[in-house]
């Protein structure tokens, strides 16, 4: 492996184990052992855990906004209808993957934001991200009359990437899709229409 | 201290540290240090740790229903009035307390529903009581009127509690209520009118 494929392994395989057992209860050793690497090439790449979970943020929002682009920009479909069909493309990713994990994001927030403040931080800024992406979305929307002019779309953007993190929480209880579902009907039928 | 007394101790304190650091991120020893009660007292009221875990649900529940009940049979108010001042009520109970916390069913499901299927049943159980103490307003506010035809009140009470985890979670990150601000603007000024 290049020393590339070192970090981008570590950063993979301890992105799987905590997105399902969380940071805290994650050990160094446990990533290591299961990527493979030796105990050194991690301090090599991270000074310590905290630092190994700021760059997994990274790794996370880089994926999710990859994906989430790709979704935004096909001129098949009108701004809002882009939107929906991004959240929807997690109905099919959840059903292949137990229900499990949720958003990585909205999981270390809520393990890590009372007792970590850089983490805190960092995951602010992420939030502002991808509340950002969606209010692009509505604005583009507005401008073709897709979205009642009674609604402040700012706060309407906020309002669906928080009632999205709670529905995923609600999944990985019930361990099926009807809070997902439910979010796509009343956030795109009901507020939106 | 008579014997409850220990008991409602050690969940007291158990229920503080575990709501700010997580489940898997607080040992026994430390809950029992802070609430100065010796080991052996712990094993004679809790099997182990996920048993104490599972105590610590039903005592979390007991305050927050306590509280729902209360708020909610306030005739002076219309059903969705009341249900819209029991949210409230949390905003300034985070302010008093630094933004941090936030629900502790929503915090042990991220935590625990894709590790635990013991802690997840209850959780799932957890959060179908929460769901139909508010369809039981939002019923009463149909029958008064007070909520849109075209809406279908089993997923809005659903749709309510999901999206209340989803803005806690952005309080603990943003630390200001914003998120909750939002919450009550959309959910009550939009969606229920």
């Amino acid at each position: 492996m290049t020393k590339q494929d070192v970090r981008a392994r570590i950063l993979h395989v301890g992105a799987e184990i905590i997105h399902k057992k969380g940071f805290n209860n994650t050990g160094i050793q446990e990533i290591l052992k299961t990527a493979e690497v030796p105990k050194g090439s991690f301090y090599f790449y991270f000074k310590n855990k905290d630092d190994f979970g700021i760059q997994l943020i990274d790794y996370f929002s880089n994926f999710f906004f990859t994906n989430f682009d790709k979704c935004l920009s096909d001129v098949n479909y009108t701004p809002t209808e882009n939107l929906r069909r991004f959240f929807n493309t997690f109905l099919a990713f959840f059903e292949n993957n137990d229900f499990c994990g949720g958003c990585p994001i909205g999981n270390l927030s809520q393990e890590m934001a009372d007792i970590n403040d850089m983490f805190r931080e960092r995951l602010q800024e992420e939030f502002n991200r991808i509340k950002n992406k969606i209010l692009e979305c509505l604005k583009d929307g507005k401008e073709r009359n897709e979205i009642p002019n009674h609604l402040d779309i700012e706060e309407v953007a906020d309002f669906i990437i928080n009632s999205w993190e709670g529905a995923l929480i609600r999944m990985k209880v019930t361990k099926e899709t009807t809070s997902l579902r439910i979010f796509d009907k009343i956030v795109f039928e009901h507020l939106l229409k």
